[in-house]
């Protein structure tokens, strides 16, 4: 097979130039990291499910409407999607307070919140993705105020898409993270999901229990994430066909 | 047991004044009726699973912030829920066209719209529920203009919920219908969602094979709808603990 031009290499994801213009192949690592890289591991076999799992959840919401840079699953860790500008912010839906919320304002995790609240962080690895306003967006220029309605309808439909996804098989969607990139046909933008949705941008915690079956298993070494993403899977009925093993990328240049 | 006092009957429901102020009983029957009663039947269980699927989606939306008229369900066949007062419209929203839409715009069932439409049937049984624009909402005062934004923004994201969950089960949302109530904290009014969402009011095609598993099957004699019903109940885990039976209603006076 030849090989393929790499364009970017993140802490999860590799990304390659597609087969066609305006495409790229995004191939999922097995690489496991939190605190800003301070801790990292390598989970066997978390790239295939994250693949699988992200291709599920952007095919449910194209289904419904909601855009996404997805076009289809290659292989067991890579999947074909649509080249974007990425929006350099993590935009961030939180139904139950959690994380750095919890750590920052003080408010015990699993704390309903009194509405679904949005949250950005800049993108910026050497700065630890800081928490900003639509104040510092909006003078810095990363986005624009239509920019920021249509991100803010995107989010909160990903979040009901989501809550529902999870709600009917028993886990909780405590906050989601995801990376919104834009498009354009021409001169016309469009804006899209982008990235990936899987236990590791999502807290997933199954309602009867509060057992977390997310990225948390792995910061907080609660067990083994593997068995944590593959309960996911197999709660959602999106096991691989093949098992679950750790591959080699072959395909690095 | 007192006797209660019945305050509405209805075609699927009955409604009793309710233990506490600005509550009411629904009671689930089990008959169906389709096209504006011109044919009706007695399905044995059909009540009983209504009734606890409603309250299955109810506190879902309710868990994401979706304000609704439901309190708990009280047995098998009843459920408690907060008084409000109806607007006359039935809200659909429809992500493929089918029944009544592609009937009047000559669509084939099945075909998916370039966005979920959201339309409204005034309701009035005589008249046939007929379909009605915001012109016609607006000025017969049926609702505000801002009613309307807020039962349009509820609609959708009743419908992104509710596609998640059914989505994750193997399901397709192709449209549903609700009915909108509403409620007031002293001079603050509020809308909800309120009636029943159920295989009564939602159109819901197995995603491999198209099967329906929804009112249509008794509209269009395809089968037990029971066995419908239930197949939805059990794709959920919702089932009741004890046996679908058919119970006579005790405590209509």
């Amino acid at each position: 097979m030849a090989r393929r031009k790499k364009i970017y290499e993140g802490k999860a994801k590799t990304l390659y130039e597609g087969p066609e213009p305006g495409t790229i192949v995004q191939y999922f690592k097995d690489d496991a990291t939190a605190f800003n890289a301070e801790k990292k591991d390598v989970i066997d076999g978390k790239g295939v499910l994250n693949n699988i799992l992200s291709e599920y959840f952007m095919v449910g919401l194209g289904a419904v409407g909601v855009p996404t840079h997805f076009i289809k699953r290659l292989n067991m860790r890579e999947q074909l999607v649509r080249s974007c500008e990425i929006i350099p912010l993590e935009v961030i839906v939180r139904n139950y307070a959690a994380g750095t919320m919890s750590k920052r304002l003080g408010i015990e995790e699993g704390t309903a919140l009194p509405r679904p609240i949005v949250e950005y962080c800049y993108k910026d690895d050497s700065l630890g993705d800081p928490l900003v306003t639509e104040e510092h967006i909006a003078a810095f220029g990363w986005a624009s105020q239509q920019d920021m309605d249509d991100i803010i309808a995107l989010a909160l439909r990903v979040n009901d898409f989501m809550s529902g996804v999870m709600y009917s098989v028993g886990i909780r969607l405590v906050d989601f993270k995801i990376e919104i990139g834009r498009t354009y046909d021409g001169d016309f933008q469009r804006l899209v999901v982008a990235d990936e949705i899987s236990p590791d941008s999502c807290r997933l915690w199954d309602i009867e229990t509060g057992r977390k079956l997310d990225k948390d298993v792995f910061r907080r070494d609660l067990g083994s994430l593997t068995d944590a993403y593959t309960e996911v899977a197999n709660r959602l009925g999106v096991m691989p066909k093949q098992s679950v093993q750790p591959t080699k990328p072959t395909l690095i240049n």
